[in-house]
């Protein structure tokens, strides 16, 4: 039973779970070295796992040769960078969404992933990996709901976290390039195309500091996508229910809905409010086995050595998207794209 | 247009309901008198819908020889006498459930639907007539969920409602043979057939006073029917979620379940609660149009000379299951029926 | 008990419904009168209906002194006639959706009922008059979900049903005028305005017949209402469910969703597909009641002598945005309105 | 990190499932050792997972000083022998339902359980451990519901596997000692006593060979609890849908439903058969988490040194009532417990 060994960079919550996962819950892979830049917190998610190697310092860690493989879990400013340490490393890397910050700075992973064609890069759009995506994307490739008409995806997250959301925005990327983004890799993955003109609207319908950062607390957004099929998303911060994904594929012969009422168990409560399905609060319960998942994909492309997706252009082009609509959510212009 | 013209006897709520919908939502009726014991609450009626015709004795308006048709909704305790008097004044009756308050009255009215065969009575168990039981009746005529297995029917009062309810249990005749009347209906009108053993138990969870009346505040019971299907029913007062009736027909093929959410629109709330449908409180919203249905199938029972069902038997039967019922409660034995 | 005479033009499949509404299924309406320019079709109703009076000539029963309100129910093409005969006969007029084929006919129709302002005037949008879309607007008026957001509305008819739908569709103006319409009606009814912006678009996913009438067989469109909020339709006439219209209104605080799961019944089917709810395959179905409730609404509305809405500007309005769009899907462009 | 050691006895479908919980997906337990009669499989399996420890001989396994813990995966037939073997030789064990074949065995096993105080015994009744049970529980302890009313157990094997089914039924203890099993362990969870009194019926619906065994394809039972709470079962091996097993608790203000669309997907299909949600078919799919969540609390157990439920005295009530049950159904009589 061959075993990729990971040294993890970043092990903020996303990045522990990410840890977890690899030490204990993914039967190909296991957990060899944590990295990050707060020694304390290394130390400590370390112990925890049972890895006796710790950094502060991603280049160290890049130059451990026990470390096969590079987990990425980073701010995405930093992305570019760490990828370039561990790829120049000679490491398989693994990078959590979005690529990079900027379209330049994507070109220029682009550049670094290509000069190490032997070594296994995937990017983690998580979402494509999730259970219930992965069955409607076989009933659609099965032709069960004919040809593609319109995409629509929602992305929420709940009014109880918006505090913790209004003090990460700034340095987030917004609801384009940080949380849209998600679904512009699931409509180009349904979809198999790019945009060819988009329009965004929005704004801050509760919470006006969110001008202040040229982002709207709720923005959607119409694509017309170059195989003319519509895409619709919408992405807001103060959902009551929870942390809801709704991604709805409408064909000519049925329509597939997935998360309309985006519960976690099978238990429906019957009470005063009627009869009620209560909802995730937090996106990690919501997608805990699509990141399992996801890795595990990854780690079978890295022992049969084959590139998986989504690859580092899946990556440029959803950065490519949600920088044209944040433009036209700007301008309030229909624009297009190329 | 052929009209059948009614008079009502007994215009309380459901009294009044029916009024309403023999006045004008139901083209083959025509209501051309109104009698109630209380004779301010008939002129009322009388007058809100256009109605000439007043009485506070059913005698008299029986003698009216422009009634065709009584509709009988009083109290259960006097139907056997109001059928009676309709009865022999040559009229056609419609007989609101249960038929009478024990099984030795309800021999005594089948002696008198017998003695005048020529004319049309129906008993009123309306939901028969609901369009969702009409939908699964047929799929069930249809083979479409193989052999019957097992019927289970809940009909549960909201909780909003409990202290009229308690005000009225001690002359209601209780669980057995006030509500879960109409469940036997249902059970034999899907099954076919009655049932060969009861068991019934149950008991006061939270309103002591039940007891008093030999009753409980909810209670259950399980059937052996003659041709084995199992049948379980369940009677309570104290649904948070509200009036609530659900009927599950599971066969060797397939399983049918009808008001499993009984809401009343086609509104989901997303909200702190999860996601939400909101219930009915009320038993005339439930059954708005059933009552209207059952009454057109009566109309055009009496305008083609046929008798409808349920009949006159249907209802003996269902009252002589519910005495049985309620002597297993009362026991706490296993008891044939016959 | 006063009720409204009134007289029908038309009695195809829709205005035969309104005709047995107002003959029976309506405590304060009689039908005294039925016209269609079709003899034969119109004497048949009226035999079926108990109604006298029969007429090919709109003018002629106009010109009824028994007739009071006159229900139109005519192709679209001759609502500006039909309104104008009735109107200047002294009638009170129902007219249904949508109020003329062109803004400039919807200006007339506007200058006619001002030139008579004592008469009665409704425009038949009867979703505002369902059932569940009361519910939730009085849910929002209630401040139950917050501010809005966005408002999102699916109409959709039933593959089943296309042959006569493309038969239908050169003169029915199409997704935008005579689908999308209802849409718009309850966009507006909703967010309380009109939009500032329309970019719409869709295509031939299938029929290819419908690019010769500048239309698509599937079709959305974003609007950015005047007030900032999003709005979101499609309309598409291939769906394998059914006929389903939803409308969601997403606030700040919470959701609302009509519709999702369209279906007629409290039936749950299930079978080898899983735990199935049918849906509606007809309008006539899905509408039952929402056509009676609104000629309730203009039967009140008449007797007390105030004028309801939909008026006629709202009609006026909902065809400009119609237009609107449909310049924007046959351009692809951005579009300002106004 | 500290891990048990296993040693896994029976690899057949589920055992293999524990075997691969037990060697990767568990981060506190390490598989070491592998034992079933057929020492091919054990080899194949051992190789899968990586573990060198391969036996056919359970004793000889039980002797390995590695083993710490000791899974049995066996014929229930075995159990009584296989718990023996392991608690002889100084294991904790951690056996699979049902606890023995017949009452009187589990008398056996509970006094070598008794005799080996220090060693960690758990039952593998998994449902309770499953999330949505987990969620439902805590309501309950909550308050939520109020006081328990009823208790309705559903399980259903789908009609897809009914060969194997067949096959398997001889040996297996049939409905009420193998299937429903599961549920009498849920109802003496969730309401805490046995039953009182108990009366079961039903029969063969459809595959008469059922009857040869004392048994029935569709069996149900009430069961009046010690606590007066009423509890209903029914087990089915003709289900349609799936492999469905469906938990309601009704209590005075409020009521659990858990597994009513026994879905594993978050997606629903809009089709010609309606509004769908798709089924498990297979009682692994659905019960994954809950096998490797009740081998987290054993480990946890057996780390901290507690004796964990359900434990061999829930084993033995859960036979009684089975065995209770199974003679109503044979003679269709009223029994007490006891």
């Amino acid at each position: 039973m061959k075993k990729v060994k990971f040294g993890i960079i970043g092990v903020g919550r996303l990045g522990y779970e990410h840890a977890c996962n690899l030490a204990a819950r993914i039967p190909a892979a296991e957990l060899v070295a944590v990295c990050d830049g707060n020694l304390e917190r290394a130390k400590e998610v370390a112990e925890d796992l049972g890895v006796s190697a710790v950094y502060d310092d991603p280049a160290k860690m890049c130059a451990d040769p026990e470390v096969e493989a590079v987990a990425i879990v980073t701010n995405t400013n930093s992305h570019l960078e760490m990828i370039r340490i561990a790829m120049e490393a000679g490491k398989h890397v693994f990078c959590e969404k979005p690529l990079a910050s900027t379209v330049a700075e994507c070109k220029e992973v682009e550049k670094i992933v290509e000069a190490h064609p032997e070594q296994i890069f995937m990017l983690g759009f998580m979402r494509r990996y999730d259970y219930s995506y992965e069955v409607a994307k076989k009933k659609i490739e099965n032709g069960d709901i004919g040809d593609l008409v319109l995409v629509r995806c929602y992305s929420q997250d709940p009014r109880s976290i918006i505090e913790g959301t209004l003090e990460y925005a700034p340095r987030s990327g917004g609801q384009f390039i940080d949380m849209s983004i998600h679904d512009m890799d699931l409509i180009r993955w349904i979809t198999g195309c790019n945009p060819s003109k988009v329009w965004a609207i929005g704004g801050c319908y509760e919470f006006p500091q969110y001008a202040d950062w040229d982002d709207g607390d709720n923005v959607g957004c119409l694509m017309q996508m170059e195989n003319n099929v519509m895409a619709f998303f919408y992405a807001g911060r103060t959902a009551a229910h929870g942390s809801a994904v709704e991604t709805e594929i409408l064909g000519t012969k049925g329509m597939l809905r997935i998360g309309s009422t985006p519960t976690d168990s099978l238990v429906q409560v019957f009470s005063e409010n009627g009869v009620c399905q209560e909802c995730y609060q937090d996106f990690l319960t919501r997608w805990h086995y699509a990141y399992i998942r996801e890795m595990e994909v990854y780690c079978d492309a890295v022992l049969n050595h084959v590139q998986p997706t989504p690859n580092v252009y899946d990556g440029t082009d959803s950065n490519r998207i949600a920088e044209l609509c944040k433009e036209s959510f700007i301008k309030n212009e229909l624009l297009k794209f190329e």
